[in-house]
This record gives C-alpha cells, structure tokens and sequence, in this order.
C-alpha cells in the first residue's frame, strides 16, 4: 500500500503514447495493492490503473496474471483488464520494472464488513473459479502448504518473541497440516488473497462490482480459496467468529458452484491451513521489515487467534452450513 | 503521503449526500499532501479530492486555508475550490477529523525538474502572491524567525547525534538570523510549502496547470516565499546548485511582480532562513519519527547542505540576478 517507485511525469507520457488510450492529465500514486506501486492515470479519454511489479512478484509469473485478467475479462468477470499497447502487448518495461495498464473498475472496498457483503462476496469468488476452469496457463501455489515449512525455519529463531510459545504452536500445527492436508478436492485458479480490500462494491449493494489484486493468484485446491475469505470476512474486529457472514458467504458460493461433501468436511482443516500461511507470512514481514519502510507490517497476533478458532472445530457445521 | 484516516464506503457515501455532487462511484487512498489524508473521490459527475485533516493541522487555521483557496479561485489561480455543501458550508466533520471537498486539478508534479519548469513556477508564484494581496484574513507563520527556537530546544540535545557539529551549527545560525532577519519586505499570503509535490504542469508544457495543499499558507514576506522555491526547486540530487533553474525562476516571477532591490539584496538570508526552517522541522521530525510511521521521516542533511550553501552568498547575483 505504498509508492515504491517514483515515475516521472516524462516517463508516464512517454510509456502512455505507446497504447491508444489517449493523453495523460493526471496521474496519481495510491494506496492500493500491497506488494506493487499503483498509480490512477486519468488521460483525455478513461481512467486506468498503472501498475509497476516491485521485487516481491516473480517477473517470470506475470504472464499467467496478465492471461488471468484477459482470460476473466472476457469471460464478463468484472475484473481489471489488460490494456494491450499498439504491438499487442500488455506486459511492458517502464523505470526498469515490469509494468502494465488495466481497466479502471468503479466501486469502493467494503471497510465494515457486513453480513451482505458476503453474500456477495461468496457468489463473486464461485463466478471466478466457475470462469478460470478454462484458463490453459499453470501456476503452483508457492504458499501452500509445501512453502510453509521453509518459510517456518527462515523465522523460527525469533518466534517466541513474536508471543511466547508460538514456535512449538506453529511447529505442532505444521506436522498435523502437512500430515492430513486434503489434496484431492476440486482444484483450479485461486484468487489466494481475497481481502476486503480487493473487493469493491457499490454502497448499499449487495453485488461485488469488481475483483482486483490478482498476483497471488495461482493453482490451488478451489475450497481453500473459500477458507481463505472466511478468515478475511468473517471474523470481527475483537477476533470472535460470525456465523451469518460465513453462512452467507457459503451459501451464495453453493448456489453459483456446488460445494462437494469433501469439501466441506475439509473446510476446517483448510481455514486451519489459510490461518497458518497468513500468520507464516506476516511473521515473517514482522520480523523482516525494516524501520524505514514505506509499508507497516500486519501484526501476526490476528492470524494466531484464527488458527486456534479452527484448531477447535471438527467440522463445517459451526461454519453455518454443512452435514450437522 | 499516507492514509492516516480509514473513511469506510459508508460513511463517504452519507458525506457525499451532504453536496450536489451527484453518487460515488469511487473512491481511494492517495499518496499526496503531507500531513493530510487524502482521497480521490469519484462521482456520476465529476473527480474530487476529499482532505481529512489530521493532527499536524491545527483546525482554527483552516478557515484561513479554505477562505484563501475561495479567493484565490475567485481570481483565477488554478488551485483547488472548496466545494460547499447544500447548506453552504464547506468545512465539514468526517470520521471525527475537519474535512473537506475540493475541486480535482489535471497536471502532473514535475519528479525531474527541468529549468522550464522554474520558469513556469515563478510566474505562478508571483500570480499567487498578486491574487493574495486583497485576501482579508491574516494567520501568522509560527514556522518564521520567531519559531525556529522553540523548535531548535526541544530537539537540540539530538541533533548532534545526527551529525557531529550540527548544534553548534544551528545554534549560530539562529543568533544570525534573529539579528538580521529583513522584517520590513513586503509581506502578504505565501504558500510557504511550494516543492515539486504541490505543483502540477502537463507534460511538455512551461506553464503550471494547479498549485495544491496550502496548508502551511499563511502571512509572511513575499521574497521568503521565492527563498523556500529556490531551495526546492534549484539544488540538484548531488546538492549543486542551478544557477539556470533560479534565474528563470526569478526572472519569471519578476515579469508578473517585480522584486524591489531591497528583496533581492536580502535573498540570501532569506534563503539561509528557508534552509534553517526546513532544517528544523526535518530534524524535528527525524528524531521524533517512531518506527512503526506510516511516513518515512526525510533526511535533515539535505538542508544542512543548503544551509551552508547560502552561508556563502553575499548577493543575489549568486542566484543568476541582482546587482552584479
């Protein structure tokens, strides 16, 4: 959520007369994406999204998000689309980093979630993977649970002065998820990081108006994408869990894409499972991020009391739905 | 350059219903104004900007601001208007912080400044001071001559912790200053904040579309405004001075309001002053800066070295005019 890389006023007009878009008349960094610097380029025709691909996203995988936007653009997710230069490409260069335009999308990020969001929410992420059935490209997912074990031993050391006993509670946990992890279920494109903040919506409306944010998209198991929001969506601020918004979200997914009975007797384990990727990855940036840096790391404390909550449950019926 | 103030999409949308805006569409965080948060707000009609003032600002100064924003409108500068509400009102109250709308400007801020951007400038700083003459309310600098002790005590036992010397430096400096500071210039509303950040200019183009974010405006001597452009304005990365780029920013100014002999002979020490000024609230800020900031603090070298560049001067001829 930060301006990385600053871009000239020069630079942007000359990057911009390679597309026909139009002239720039404003430009604007903004507080949105957290890996990537984001601009809002306004020119004489349309508004549009500049972003600039800063070291934390492999180069080598943004032609999969690029082909992930065309791909769900042209399928009527609203999503942002690839803006294609006068050659044809997307993907391009600008102050030594990878770069590219995409589609403006109207609607604000939900900061209060209630209730209804999540009905919407829960339809907009089963439209999305119904969608990418199709998409031909492949991309592993590097935080599943594979990558947690390597990215627990580069932090380990100084767990326990993040909260006392946290590396026995992540280490107990990782031996039961790499052990009993549900690899068979249905598997597709994952949106991985369906925040609130990647989620806009119109006020007052219950349909999400737009999905952002693709570069943690990848191939992962579908149902875990679902476990992932639930731990985004439905908690409260003071960490207690609410049923409505997980029912809301699981029913409004069910009714666009059918959930499995396998799928949700691994929710539980699978939400274990996106509490500990998150609380993995912001220990690490609490631990890794420097005191001159443009972004405020997350506490990890959050992702530690969503891990016990699901440590505690046996099945999707306390989700609001399922076989009880 | 952060959002200090998160506004949820509910409550932008009962503050829009306030004005005759038309609907938000959208609406986000962005990376500009210093001390202020600040929005790019969307509607069915028109861009915005939405300013939560935040701490730093003190709220008794900002019917001054928005008053000089008004007058300065009403005379033609391109610089942000305040949008009055239904009920006439302009500054308004928004997640518990002063708040108001303004009108959006095009243009982009120069990141490399080239010497036709000075000239463009400097007209533009001299049209500002000429539409200011008439404006009826009055707000003191609290960051002229009178402040820099105040602020110098409650940080001096730091500063020689940032670099050997700079106490002793200051310390001089000040007892300089107090005893030769030009009280008798002509006075009137300065901007007393115009970097590069505030000002925009369309791509190519020499002459200045807007001036933004007069929240350190106030009244004061009109040179000392020319001083702080000089110094954000002529110095390059390295801190070589350019002579080019300040003889077309005062040449330019003169064109619109010629400067008496009497400002041009006291440019250098309005130009130590501006250093010291920027200096202070730097190191201020330095030291002052906890580690979990949403702002990285800027570096007080930069104005050491500028400092001591003035230091040096003993005409304005120095600066590309004047007597020589």
């Amino acid at each position: 959520m930060a301006v990385y890389t600053d871009v000239s006023d020069e630079d942007i007009a000359r990057f911009v007369a390679e597309y026909d878009i139009g002239n720039v008349i404003s430009f604007k960094g903004i507080a949105e994406g957290v890996e990537n610097t984001n601009f809002l380029l306004q020119t004489d025709q349309a508004s549009f999204i500049l972003t600039l691909y800063e070291k934390r996203v492999n180069p080598d995988d943004l032609p999969f998000y690029l082909g992930l936007m065309d791909h769900l653009s042209a399928k009527g997710l609203n999503c942002p689309t690839p803006i294609h230069g006068r050659d044809g490409v997307a993907l391009r260069r600008l102050c030594g980093r990878p770069a590219a335009i995409t589609s403006f999308l109207n609607g604000m990020s939900p900061r209060r979630i209630m209730p209804h969001h999540c009905t919407g929410l829960g339809a907009a992420l089963a439209q999305l993977h119904t969608a990418g059935q199709d998409f031909e490209m492949y991309l592993g997912n590097a935080l599943s649970v594979k990558g947690w074990r390597p990215l627990f031993e580069s932090c380990r050391a100084d767990a326990n002065g993040v909260q006392p006993g946290l590396e026995k509670l992540i280490e107990d946990e990782l031996v039961f998820l790499e052990a009993n992890w549900p690899h068979q279920l249905p598997a597709g494109v994952i949106h991985a990081d369906l925040f609130p903040d990647n989620v806009f919506f119109f006020p007052g409306k219950d349909d999400v108006s737009g999905l952002i944010d693709f570069y943690f998209a990848c191939n992962d198991l579908l149902a875990y994408d679902i476990a992932i929001c639930m731990n985004a969506w439905c908690f409260e601020p003071d960490n207690s869990f609410n049923v409505t918004k997980a029912r809301n979200l699981l029913s409004s997914y069910g009714k666009v894409r059918a959930l499995s009975d396998d799928e949700l007797a691994a929710l539980p384990i699978l939400a274990r499972g996106a509490s500990l990727r998150f609380l993995l990855t912001r220990l690490y940036d609490w631990i890794n991020t420097p005191k001159d840096a443009l972004v405020t790391p997350k506490n990890p404390r959050e992702y530690i009391n969503k891990l016990r909550f699901h440590q505690r449950i046996d099945s999707a019926g306390a989700y609001g739905l399922g076989e009880e």
